[in-house]
């Protein structure tokens, strides 16, 4: 697509993700064109956004005040419309939770190019839409910074890889005991020591449950078994990812923590293009990098997300539904940071599960996890 | 080439390299068939391997016994013919020092497919063979660890890299002082702590002679200016080399210190094969990867390799033959080991550079350091 401009719709526009997209495309303005935005309710935000980028296509939750919002005319449209839109090229899904699942639905029939940060949609109905892009061509490209070193360590290879092999910065706590785990506070969860992200994705981070559904992508992005996909903590978040290949060599993809480097890339790929906006590594300074183990005990949400991926059907869909409630109620100060991981196996223990869902199961999966999750926290429980 | 029989010539086939060319050989033999082996004076492992491997081609230094070397027919030919024979797929070149340099001519100007091991050859003569290269069509595949490193990594890769950093084990004297260094024995010298090679390179490794020898490689084979290749010290030996690209991102290639792997890959390229012989990084140990800078003082080779190089010319002839006689000299205790450096810029501070040299110009380029090298140590010296 060199020289050509391509067309962008970007759902959460206004999210941690949607605004480094936004960086990114600012960087670049005659290679893309954005044409359409969605977002939750920052409007504010989303109005200085639309008459900066004047894009044709709008969506925001609050559709009341639609033609308030900014000088121009736009189209209002939910964001299923804009993400399966003819005139839009390539759709970031940078929306937080379950909200990425309709819209990637309706990209992925459409037979779009989809640069997808949203894993949640992917690891709850990983198997539907990996079977819908088969038939409709649609190209799912990573955004997560391990599933875009993945990706990245796979160009030009013919043969699958025999393992990936994930790194995780293991977020504020990563030496942390499980005592001292269960005293830690909101702010104490937010503050990432190397990731500028949004909240939920966070707080996943804090728990490792983030760790876990990027297992559950990359199983289904990449095709490979969950045997073969390992995760090591890394606290420099230097290193994205690696791959090993079946002659033993191994591959790897370094570079600063900064998710504008993956957004970009997925953007632009196959072509590389230069940002000064964007930090080098420092090669000088680059004197240590450490790996090692995750602690089973103290981070029980990576198991309970690789054991739910492995058994698969709809038991992906109601850890995630069950996950983002808990985190919901961890950051409204209602759940204690180690409830997390408790709420969740809970309500994936009472789950009976869907083998090969549709939509339909899937949705309805999720329905009953968040409700049996909001259950359990109003002591209305259902045993 | 999948499921073809590529025919192989290896130069060098008694030294370490020819010895894992044939390890690797033995490991897939529906893939790769023996039919030229060249040698030095090691003629009962020559035997040997003729034995096994049933070459028609066959060359070793002392000529005169030629027919009782083995049970087998075979054509007594001079290594370039071998190199350029018709029935040569790939040549591997695994002899050290200058004599690889006319082989490797050879096969470069029969447009040969060239699995090369031999870095001297490369340095002394880059301008020349790289020309001959670009007219003939031959394929230059690094053999070293680094350049394969490098290689795998801009595999896909369509954009020129903005730099390539090289890693250095740093050798069995990494973190000595100058003081300290100026007493180390042949011994110390040959004990390497992560690689398996033969002596030149070995003492060259402990030098960092070979990192600099390796920078003039990486120059001519990927066509990168000197100002744009790092050096990284990495005792560990697991990262090989990396390469940055113009958005920032980083890959590395990574694996067990064992040359098996890159002549492997040079020899089955495109495609990786399976070798059960072969160590995987062990993924439960991997904890710890330390990169630092190199003391110039204290490996004063690396900056005289990178100026000879950036000057050009007959510069890195002088330099690759002053540095063989001068390790030669070590290994016959008539040298002290941080001689080996006082005797090279000596003798590339008395050289006439000349420019855009031809083979001629090379081979006596390459003469007169030889000469000059030898007289500094005779106490005959020319000022």
């Amino acid at each position: 697509m060199t020289g050509v401009i391509k067309q962008l719709a970007i759902l959460g526009s206004t999210g941690s993700i949607g605004q480094q997209t936004l960086e990114v495309v600012r960087a670049f303005p005659h290679r893309f064109r954005v044409i359409g935005l969605a977002a939750g309710r920052n409007v504010d935000l989303l109005a200085r956004q639309i008459n900066e980028f004047r894009p044709r296509l709008v969506y925001f939750q609050d559709g009341k005040s639609v033609q308030e919002l900014a000088d121009i005319k736009y189209a209002f449209l939910p964001p299923e419309d804009i993400a399966s839109h003819p005139e839009v090229d390539t759709v970031v899904i940078a929306t937080s939770g379950k909200s990425g699942l309709l819209p990637l639905m309706a990209a992925v029939k459409a037979g779009k190019e989809i640069a997808l940060a949203n894993k949640e949609s992917l690891v709850a109905a990983g198997e539907v839409i990996i079977r819908e892009a088969g038939l409709s061509k649609a190209r799912i490209l990573p955004i997560d910074s391990e599933h875009s070193a993945i990706w990245q360590c796979l160009k030009g290879e013919d043969q699958k890889p025999v393992r990936l092999v994930l790194t995780a910065s293991g977020g504020p706590f990563l030496h942390y005991s499980k005592a001292r785990l269960s005293k830690v506070t909101v702010e104490q969860a937010l503050k990432h020591p190397s990731w500028r992200m949004g909240r939920k994705v966070t707080v996943d981070s804090a728990t490792l449950m983030n760790k876990g559904l990027e297992v559950i992508e990359a199983h289904w992005l990449f095709d490979m078994p969950f045997e073969s996909i390992k995760v090591l903590t890394h606290p420099q978040s230097i290193v994205h990812s690696l791959v090993e290949f079946v002659d033993g060599s191994v591959k790897a993809q370094l570079g600063c923590p900064d998710m504008r480097l993956p957004i970009q890339y997925a953007l632009s790929y196959p072509e590389r293009l230069p940002n000064p906006h964007l930090d080098r590594l420092n090669w000088d300074v680059m004197s240590n990098l450490t790996f090692g183990k995750v602690d089973p005990d103290v981070f029980p949400c990576l198991s309970l997300a690789i054991e739910a991926g492995k058994k698969g059907g709809t038991y992906p869909t109601v850890l995630c539904a069950a996950d983002e409630v808990a985190v919901g109620l961890f950051l409204s100060r209602r759940l204690k940071f180690t409830d997390i991981a408790r709420l969740v196996e809970q309500v994936l223990e009472r789950h009976q599960m869907v083998t090969c869902p549709d939509l339909d199961d899937i949705m309805s999966a999720d329905g009953w996890s968040r409700e049996m999750a909001s259950r359990f926290v109003s002591g209305d429980s259902p045993c």
